[in-house]
Order: C-alpha cells, then structure tokens, then sequence
C-alpha cells in the first residue's frame, strides 16, 4: 500500500496537472531520463514536447516527471522542460535515490521506478515509458537487476512500454516479473514485444485488446486490494519496428563491440545503446522516438478508460 | 498489510462459509488447481469431497477457493464443485492474474498464491494443500522461482503441506524462504519432508508439536506486526510415504526422461509428474491423497485452536 | 509501512530506554548476536558496555535488543546485559524466528533483520552494528542470502555498519541492495568500505558527510512515504583498520582452510570468522571492536540530529 507524500515535501504540480488533478481529468506521467540521458539536445526537447502533445491529443493531460534543484515536480512548465532538456551531470535517480536528490538540492531524471514513486504520490495511476528496466545479461552472475521490476510489484501504477529492452535477458525478465505477481499484458498481441522488435519470441503471459479492459482489469485488482501495478506492453508500429532478426545480429554486434572495449558494470548499456545507434546508422533511435509516442497514446487512452 | 477487498468485488462465500464467518467458527481454505489439473475426474471429486469432510470431522469449515466465470467464490457449494472437477481449460491463476479471471469473466483454479491473497480477503488464516511451488531446479540459470514464496512473506495465510515437491530444488527453496523471513515449522519432526516422503535430507529451520504452539506462534507474529504467513510441513504418514532414496530414483528417472522427450518451460512440471505417476504405477498418485487428507485434517486443527 | 507492536505482546523497556522515550530523546538501537555468538566472556560484556557508553556520551540512550525468556527487551537493564553475556545456547532469531522464541520462551540474540523489526516497534530510528549480512559468495549456486537486505527494504531504521562483511560477496550485495531499492550512504568517504578495511576497491552508491545531512535525506524519505530503511557504511577509523591488499591474503587462505576442512552452510561463516582471528592473531577482533564503537558514536550522532 502506497503511503500518501507528506505535505511538507518540496513536490510542485505544473499548472496544467493541478487544474486536472482538480477537476477529476486524466493525468499520464511520463520520465525524465530519456530527456537528460537518452537523446542530445535539441532531439530529446523535440521528443518531450511531441509526446506531451500525443497526450493531450488523446484527452488527457502529460505530467512530466524529474526533481529540479531539490523539488519534486510533477509536470513541467514550457521554460522548465526546455532547460532540463539541456541539463548535463543530472543524477539519475532509482527508488534507492530520489529522495537523495531532493534532500541534497540536486536535479535528478527519474528511472521508471523513480517515476512511478512519484506518480503514486500525486495519484497519477498510468505511466509512459520506451523501455523499462529488467534483469542484465548475465545477472545469473553479476545479480544485475533493474529497482523498476520491484516498484511494479509496489507501486500502483500502469506502466506502458514496449517491453524490456532487447539488449537485457528478456526471459528472465519475464520470470522475475512473474515471481513477484506482476501482470504482464501485450496491447493486441500475444507475442511479447523486445522494444525495437513486435517479437520477442516469448508468448506474453496475458494480453488484451482494449484500454478499457485494462482499465477494468487495474480496477478490479484494486477491489481486491492487490499492490502494485502493471506492464502493458504495446509493441512498436509495424512501419517503425526493427524485425526481431534483424535486431539480434545487431545486438550480437554491439554485445562484441562492449567486450572488445572492455565495458563493464553500469557503462555497459548505454555503451550498447549507442553502439546498436551507430550499427544501425540511427535508425535504432528513430524506432525508439516512435514506440515512445504509440506508448504515449496508448497510455492516454488508458487513463481516459479509468476516470 | 493485506488491504480488505471491496464490496465491489464480486466475491461470493458459500452458504456454509458465510455462517461459519458470521458465528466465529474455524474455517480452511482449499485450493482448486489440484481439481482442475491435479487429477482427471472423477478421482479429483472425491478427494475434494473427502478433503473437506475431514476438515468439517475436526471442527472447522472448508472453503475450496475458484474464480468462476468471474466470480470469486469463497467455498464451493456441492453443484459448483461438481462442475468445476468436470471443467477443461481453467486457468491456473497466480497472484499475478487471478484478478485478470475475475475481470475477463473467466473460470480460474487458484494456485497455492491465488488461493492465499483470496483466503486473506475474507479474513481466513489457514489453509491446506499438497505441496507449495518453489524454486525450480535450474533456477540459477532460469531464474524460474514460483510465486507462492512470495506470496508467503505478504499474506498472512497458515499454509498447510508436505513440503515442497521433490522435483523442486528444495534446498534452495529454504534459502528463498529464509531471506523473505518465512518462518518454516515442520510438524512433529526435525528433518523437512520432501512431499511423497517424510524427509528431505534437510533439517527443518523450526518444529512444533501441536496445533496449539503453532497457533500461538502465529498470534505472535500478529503482535509483533510482521505481515505474511508461515509454513508448515506435515509430512506424509508413514503407511502411505515413498522413501526417499526410492523417491529418488524415481525423480532421476523422470528427469531424464523430460531431457529425452525435449520439454522445456512451463511443461516440465506436469511432464515430471505424470512421468513420476506412471514409473510408480500410479502409487505416487495414492500417496498424494493421502498427504492432502493427512494436511487437511492438521489445517482444521490449527483453525480451532486459533478461534 | 511498519505495523506497530500490538500492547499484548510481551515487549518490555528498559528504565533508561522507557524515560528516553517519555521526554522525546535520542534512542539508538544494537543487536545482540555480537555479544552471545560475536565473542567469548567477559569480552563480550565489555565491549557491550562500552559500546552503551559511547552512545551516552553522545548524548543518546543505548537499547540492547534480545529476547530473555520470551520477552522482548529493548535496552537491556545491567543485570539483565551480565546474564546474557554468560548465556550459552540463545537462538540467533532473524525475521522469520523472531516471534518464535517469544512464543516458545526462548531466549533469542537478534540479528540485523530482528533488531531492526524491533526497534520499529519501539519507534526507535538507528541502530548501530559491526557488518550486516549479504549475499554469500558462491550464493548464484547456493542462493544462501542474509535477511538483513529485504529487512533494510521493509523496516524504517538507519543501520550504521562499516560495510558488508569481507567474507561476503560485497558486489553482489551491493546489487541486492540496488534492485531492493536500499539506499546506501558511505559516510565521509566516496569508497565502500569493508568492515576490517576502509575500502572495498567498489564505488559507494551515495556518499554524505554529516548525521545532520543523513537525517535530513531520511526525513525526506519518510516525506516521500517511501518504506524501508538505509544503510550507512562508516569505514573503520584509520588507526584500527587492517589494509585491504592484507585482509584479502587473509581471507583467501581462511576460505582456503574452510575448503581443506569441508565447513559447508551456515557453519561457513563463524569458522571463517575464527579462522581470520586465529591468523591475525587477534588483530581482526580489535578492528571489529574499533569499527562497533565507531559506529555507535557515529549512530548516537544521527539519532540526535533526528529529533
Ligand atoms: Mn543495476
Ligand atoms: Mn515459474
Ligand atoms: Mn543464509
């Protein structure tokens, strides 16, 4: 059970998530780190600011989450998205540290687990993300696993993704989700997506095909006073997606370029995600950008299904 | 904590459990995956029958846990357990999708943590089954550990069994268990059963004696304020136990035989079983009956000595 | 959220501890393994004392946590603390057993995982120790990991430690404590320590440098509704520390001579310890005694700055 934040946490709502939280409209939250580390200046404030549009687009109203100067802010005002798009040395902050970069006076980007803390807290229920976190090649022996798996089985919020990233174990991703009771439900598909690709070549443990039976499927896990929240996985458009065979050899080729390298511990992925940029002369990323906005409308029309 | 359900829910008790509930009698939850997929009709009837005789012989109520066609029934009246032994293609809901049943209206058997988080919202603390899930041999390499161990550390359900079943790695089962701070009390012995057989060839981490003792343990669990349930491990009697170094054999044998016929996943569980049951011409199948009965017939004890 | 302790269980203050609590003062919790199973008497005692009177100093009251005969003690009266330093045989209770010697009048010492559950029920926010428990090398085998790491993700109590024990398998322990969400802060120093040494050759995740700022991060945690506690590593003061390069020649060939003997399980660690002891000649229990008193002043100042 989330408890509610205190009123004295330095946590501000935009003046558009606070009009909405007000009349009862729907809110989508939506990370920061893919603003100050996924994506250079000006892409990722082009980014930002398309999926906010997406959102309001599908009626409901985007909250863009990070902690600025030690507040927490839940939605960004125009001048506020703009200069965090061009912050460097942001933390990047996981369950373990969000409330480190408020306590401290720090601008911080959130992780999905940082996110969805923050949503509960503001009482957003639906989240948009690109990929969420999960268990890292090889955990079998570095015990390498994403804080954004155990938040889904804490925190009651619906994060819409388009699956694990490929680069991580996508199966034991999946187990682990199971082990700790979190649904895992593909958006009008039973193949469950590996976010570049509509395939993982693993069958997804549900599926449904409408937002409003997701909506009715949280609802009915909250009657039941379940904890936690979901992963939908929606995947990438057909016109945009990376075929899953495709993406493999390109993800053998940056797995050997990291070792070659040397690359270890936390500069392994963001190693592998600009070598897979570079192999794929950015195409990697333009499938990124158009997953991240499906996942934005999808998210959207969850959120308007549950008011 | 566990969270009431809502009045929302359609969640319904039958006849017998609502008045056992409504005068502060002793009541048992069973679990229905053993109906739907543990045994063919109509040998899995009968043992539900006689299952819930033995509870009602010593004092308490049985309430056998199913979702149908959406419906969270909280014990089954006779015409429903007879069509649910009679039904094909169950889901076999977890914690994860036992609310996605009830949302898509469909009929679920409750797995050992399904039937926990239902017990727990109708406020019954004790529950009788054959053996939990665990940590699947190979884990270290498919990280395919069962729900039912986490679902120990949350819902404060006394769950009844054998121990784990044997083609589990039940080694590493106890550690799992020892993390999560699941207390696990073996019942009039020092060594942990292994399901068919009364002993494992591991100490068990705690032992009690008598219903009373672990009535009262869990009393002060309560007061102490720490949420989940416990495991108890009654072993099989011994006129109906396997040995286990005969048992051994058997597991060896089934093991090899999946590795020969390639399954993988999901379906090496009920492949090692049936393959268990024909290697020992269907004995394994007789001791399995008599473990549940052995585990009911405790499970009821434990319940009137709580009330 | 942490339930509170309920009036019927059998829990009972110290005089000191009880008036500290009365008038608002500074408590600081301490675990009670090391003086039954950490060292022979009257070391053990002497070392309790003093750790009790540094605490004093710094002008907080000391609460000795165990379970005598099947009460809950927090702070442990003079006669009360001889008594146990010349007990032989006390269980050493975790998460999972805590209640169990209470129920079955025991006597416990409470590890880290206990005497934080404990100290929560008695409202009692820091607790000094020597090392916590973590995930054992060899656990991707073995999956043998300490219930002190879930207990730092559920239970609200700074833990000051000097680190993890060398003995351990620091990386990955630090990975279960990232993927747990656990906040861990080295205190002056950017190094994570490892308890006999100042440095574990690992980056510490965060890093602070005053109890007043540690105070300030957890009082924003507590803001945030985010659960659990956090753990600081102090490193052992210079002058006591045994160098890294040395400690890991030592413990190589305590590892090696555990090997050569055929120790297995949970008799692992204790004939690690006395190996190590025996080839420092004696130089590692000084350290481990300098690290304790170290961080009880360290404890002591935190849970002043708290109140
Ligand atoms: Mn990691
Ligand atoms: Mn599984
Ligand atoms: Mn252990």
């Amino acid at each position: 059970m989330t408890r509610p934040a205190s009123p004295l946490l330095p946590m501000r709502l935009s003046a558009e998530v606070a009009a909405a939280k007000e009349r009862g409209a729907p809110v989508v939250a939506l990370e920061s780190t893919i603003i100050t580390h996924g994506m250079p200046y000006p892409g990722n404030l082009n980014m930002a600011r398309s999926v906010e549009t997406i959102i309001r687009e599908a009626g409901a109203v985007p909250a863009t989450i990070a902690v600025i100067d030690g507040t927490l802010h839940i939605g960004l005002e125009e001048a506020e998205l703009e200069t965090l798009a061009q912050t460097k040395g942001a933390m990047k902050v996981s369950r373990a540290d969000i409330a480190f970069a408020i306590a401290e006076r720090r601008t911080g980007a959130t992780t999905v687990a940082a996110t969805m803390i923050a949503a509960a807290r503001a009482g957003i229920r639906v989240f948009a993300t690109g990929g969420i976190g999960g268990v890292h090649r090889g955990a079998e022996l570095s015990f390498d696993i994403s804080a954004d798996l155990e938040e889904l089985a804490i925190s009651p919020v619906i994060v819409v993704c388009a699956g694990a990233k490929a680069i991580l174990d996508i199966p034991k991703t999946l187990e682990v989700l199971e082990t700790r009771g979190v649904p895992v439900v593909t958006f009008e598909s039973e193949a469950f997506p590996a976010f570049w690709s509509r395939e993982s070549g693993l069958a997804s443990p549900l599926s449904l095909n409408s937002p409003a039976a997701i909506a009715n499927f949280q609802k009915v896990r909250d009657q039941l006073g379940i904890d936690g929240g979901m992963l939908i996985a929606n995947p990438v458009p057909e016109e945009a997606e990376i075929p899953r065979e495709e993406m493999e050899i390109y993800i053998a080729r940056a797995l050997d370029n990291a070792k070659r390298d040397g690359i270890l511990g936390k500069a392994v992925t963001p190693y592998l995600l600009q070598s897979i940029f570079e192999i794929t002369d950015g195409r990697s990323l333009q499938t990124n950008i158009a997953l991240v906005e499906n996942n934005a409308r999808l998210a959207a029309e969850i959120a308007v299904a549950m008011v």
